[in-house]
């Protein structure tokens, strides 16, 4: 019976098994000069803006990776690599330079986030799992500030774990909504493991063990005295909202709370409302939960529900509206010749690049894509590892959720707003516009 | 520094808050009998049908959940447990019975797939990481047997690994894939783990790091004379396959095949395969990959695309269409008293159930939902675990395969159709009809 769980050990395991057959020939040629590789998203119809995350596990990864005898037995036993080349990976190590937005950073489409610039080999490697962590963290990350942006600065929480794809998706998302603005998460390991307040309500499944609504209110109220969150619509919310306040004032507890999580949350949140107050527990939230994403807290928010918190899950755990993003890991350089493909139509810059950002009155002007050397306006990327070695202070993960929050005053209303189809894409820079022609020269 | 790796020790901490908070009740209340929990997936557009998989994941957590102390210690850092609850934790083991369909098997909205009887503690604690564990496995072993059932036989392989939802997704889309049909995967670890074919080409960042498009053929001819797949969609695909077979040629070897990664598939197939033929590489195969999905599938082979083989990759992994679904893990009995909730109008069978399937004239003809005891047909929830030990022999994933395919056989046309949105829904039995009823009754 095998699981499939992944470590520091096996991590090296999770790719694709052309990298491996490419960087033998790469290898075996003597074709391992200095290569320079970018990350970017390209434009993505719903996200105007993206925030960045990730960058931790990256760094982890690029700083551990390793290949264990027993892989390099397996591949051995696939008859697709040499001894030698096994060899080599056996003594495998990142020895390049990686470059990248800082974690929380807003970002566009186009725009090189992470730029690894190492041996042919080294970069190859590490494509397939640098794309796979920061995919999922970039966009819950997004997704969760843009709830965050229209929540009117209501308590967000990550009910998402059980509809996450797998449990590193799990773990991920629960970091990423915390970097976007969430108070906290329903994973109990992300909690322990990134430092994020963990919460809870109770489940029908609770509520319905009991004989009866009130003697299910009873015994969790009697259990948790400080923390009574009740779920009030296992069987008729606004019933259940009198049980909730008739079991507080029978035990003498303070209501923590109420959870609604299914029907009219606008209808239903005011009149549960509207109970909670005439029996004096103006104190005790509502929280609301159930299919909730941006789309729908800006409608409640707007309609002024009396809604406290949200509980968001699936939708924002899968970032149901835009679930994948066309996001790559291309060559844009090798021993210093700028290359790039020609076949697609897709926007793609050569040459090793930097972001450049400017701001005007206080607000986000424009970005500007240069190449590496220029210097026209605040460079975005930071150098995080030179020759191997981390050379960058990873900020606390309350740090990097500030940044992505403050995001939210930098970017003008039309980038905001979470209606809005279109993508910013930045500007390129004279000097790399005559790269780009210069290569297209060459190749046509 | 901190990656979030999930183990065997740890697992048991993947679970939403509230699953403890409400065992810890259970706890101090003395309130744990017997528990029946349903496991069910509810109508989804798209899907008239699932396939069943990761039940081999979920026995591997049900058999091996711990509590180890550091994680005690965690959660009495939150000063939400006592010492009695932690030191029940610290003891806990699964002692109850599973029972589920087998892995590979087709089955419709409603169905309990997975019920899960045990005392309230243990059937609650189990919940977020069963649902999270089958969610991801259903999804893509369903999505892949879609694609399959019109790719009229040919070779379909997983390239999804780097825009899956983390590094677990990435595993247990490799392994669900090709329970639903697919030949192999270029997860590497999956193929260690799982015993899954892997595969793989080449990349554009091979091709442009070379000089030219010829030398990038050769070198990788060279190293791979009997494996030779060229990526021939750099700059010009057209051009692409006749420096292929000049390569060939001048190396004297056989051209294993030629992908084609971007632009008109159909098209470009076509011309590809004139190419080939004209230079006597009639053997040699076309892959094609590039946002392809079931969809694309159908279209490329009712078209009659020259195609061999299909690397499926995004839209496979986050199963794009669908990216996730209603699924719903649900307390239907406690204590002998079957119990259903009331609010919302979605479909709720209260007590413990079978899945009654019957053959007509060699196809699918009904499934019927009924009490456990009745006798309405092929029963189709096994019993796979009883009072806690395995009482079932995990077939080999090649088995569950054939029966994922097998489907395609039993299965009416309408409901194999890709098009068709609207899901079939079983039957209900007259008894189990007359208990929903009395539940009813019972609340109302």
């Amino acid at each position: 019976m095998e699981f499939g769980f992944v470590n520091k050990s096996n991590m090296s395991m999770v790719i694709d098994l052309y990298e491996l057959t490419m960087a033998q020939v790469y290898f075996n040629e003597n074709h391992n000069k200095t290569a320079v590789f970018d990350f970017f998203v390209r434009p993505t119809k719903k996200r105007p803006y993206f925030i960045f995350a990730g960058l931790e596990q990256l760094l982890y990864y690029v700083q551990n990776i390793t290949f264990i005898q027993e892989d390099l037995d397996f591949l051995k036993s696939t008859n697709l690599f040499n001894d030698d080349f096994l060899h080599y990976l056996s003594k495998f190590k990142f020895t390049g330079n990686l470059y990248a937005f800082e974690e929380g950073e807003f970002f566009f489409a186009n725009e090189p986030v992470v730029i690894i610039e190492a041996p042919l080999i080294e970069a190859q490697i590490i494509e397939t799992f640098l794309i796979n962590t920061l995919q999922i963290q970039i966009l819950v990350a997004t997704k969760a500030l843009r709830c965050y942006s229209v929540a009117n600065g209501k308590l967000l929480v990550d009910f998402g774990l059980r509809r996450a794809h797998g449990v590193d998706a799990g773990l991920k998302s629960a970091r990423a909504s915390y970097i976007g603005g969430f108070f906290g998460t329903s994973n109990v390991l992300a909690g322990k493991l990134f430092n994020i307040p963990i919460v809870g309500t109770i489940a029908h499944s609770f509520i319905l063990s009991f004989e009866s609504e009130e003697k299910a209110f009873e015994a969790f109220a009697k259990n948790y005295p400080e923390n009574t969150v009740l779920l009030i619509d296992t069987f008729n919310t606004i019933e259940g909202a009198k049980k909730a306040v008739e079991t507080a004032k029978k035990l003498g507890i303070k209501l923590k709370g109420v959870r609604i999580d299914s029907g009219n949350l606008l209808e239903l949140s005011r009149k549960v409302r509207k109970i909670l107050d005439e029996n004096n527990f103006k104190d005790s939230i509502i929280i609301a939960s159930g299919g909730i994403d941006e789309y729908k807290i800006k409608y409640l928010e707007e309609n002024n529900a009396p809604i406290n918190s949200y509980g968001v899950g699936t939708k924002l755990v899968v970032s149901a509206d835009v679930p994948y993003l066309d996001c790559a890991y291309k060559l844009v350089q090798y021993n210093d010749r700028p290359v790039m493909k020609l076949s697609s139509k897709k926007i793609y810059l050569p040459s090793k690049k930097q972001v450049f950002r400017s701001f005007e009155n206080e607000y986000f002007k424009e970005d500007i894509i240069g190449l590496f050397d220029e210097r026209l306006g605040k460079p975005m990327l930071k150098h995080i590892i030179k020759d191997g070695n981390l050379v960058y202070n990873l900020p606390h993960i309350k740090e990097i959720k500030e940044k992505a929050i403050s995001s939210l005053k930098f970017l003008p209303k039309n980038l905001k707003n979470i209606h809005n189809e279109e993508p910013y894409t930045p500007q390129i820079s004279e000097n790399l516009k005559e790269v780009v022609q210069r290569v297209k020269n060459l190749l046509v």
